[in-house]
């Protein structure tokens, strides 16, 4: 039984690097099989196609990006919640957790116009995302850190945008676009702030980080 | 020679279907040829390789691009014509052009993170887009529409960040999306303009839409 887990992890964990770089269309059970010195049966007694493959291999991505981005912002409350979620997803980018750049958006744009369990599975996978960044918003409304009366979801679209652009313009290889897009968040963030945040806490991410350190619990 | 152009053609104008829903990755010449009632090595007398097939399908779904989203853009200036080809790529992801969601950014995210003919020629297209964007803001700040002192290359970068976002949650079937980031585009017009642009030009899309309209040689 322990065997069994760890070659599926390990076929997992294969097809994750080849779809990160590839993406998903590129994994075949004949080169997954071959990589790993297995028979095709072999691969086959774990997966019982290539759907399920491509399921197994979505929800280890989903870990990877969960684990990153989620979890630092779970320890933070009002806008450092949001602020979390955003530096953690640019970092994400920029210490190229994902060996390639199809992860998660390249296999969204790739997927989203389609159907089936594994297109499904990828729009549940970012709406969780924009869900969590939505919540975040909300949450800081409630505490008094952002203006209650615009609307949490269209803000959590206008953050997304943002980092999207970025990624984006890295791949272009735009260098300063991760901290720029950084400040936009922060630019973002002022507009939307209630006087329970001092005006001089924007001045740059720098400062902004200072503020959100001396403030947490 | 003309039947061997038109059968180029048929293979290119067939691959670039099935790329736009599924990823270049999902290509085959064994699918293709089927698809089209050839034989493979029919297929194969057109492209010696299918990096030459992908290739000439980039080339193809380049055209579509630069046909919808840069020609109206030609004919105008100043602001009008950042104005259009942000209106205009917005319109491209509106009316599906593109039958899924992988041309192009898709491809590009999909490819960026790889090396070779294929992910280089995707790069050059979307550079070529930014960079197009990037000249438009120039002339518009020599015409003396938008403020001189800014980026340009920086106005270009959060503009295509504005519509990437919008393009991302369309593919979450939030169907405010496009509309919202045109107002957006606006906006950030608006927070770039100079006096010679009224700033009741600005007061919804339908205002800034008549203004250029009636402005225009």
């Amino acid at each position: 039984m322990f065997q069994e887990n760890a070659t599926s992890s390990r076929i997992v964990a294969r097809g994750l690097k080849i779809a990160s770089q590839e993406g998903l269309a590129a994994l075949t059970i004949g080169r997954l099989a071959k990589g790993l010195k297995l028979s095709k049966s072999g691969v086959f007694a774990h997966f019982l196609s290539k759907e399920a493959l491509e399921l197994a291999i979505i929800e280890r991505a989903r870990e990877v990006f969960v684990s990153h981005v989620f979890s630092s912002a779970e320890l933070s409350t009002g806008v450092a919640k949001v602020w979390s979620l955003c530096d953690d997803w640019l970092k994400h980018i920029e210490q190229g957790i994902f060996p390639g750049s199809y992860f998660l958006n390249g296999a969204f744009f790739e997927l989203a116009g389609q159907s089936g369990p594994v297109p499904d599975r990828i729009r549940e996978v970012m709406q969780e995302w924009l869900d969590r960044l939505k919540l975040a918003v909300k949450q800081a409304q409630k505490e008094g850190d952002l203006n209650p009366d615009v609307d949490a979801e269209r803000v959590a679209f206008a953050l997304n945008g943002l980092l999207l652009g970025g990624h984006w313009a890295h791949l272009l290889q735009d260098y300063e676009a991760l901290e720029e897009t950084l400040a936009a968040v922060m630019d973002k963030l002022h507009s939307l702030a209630t006087d329970k945040i001092p005006p001089q806490a924007f001045k740059a991410v720098r400062t902004f980080r200072e503020y959100l350190k001396q403030r947490s619990p």
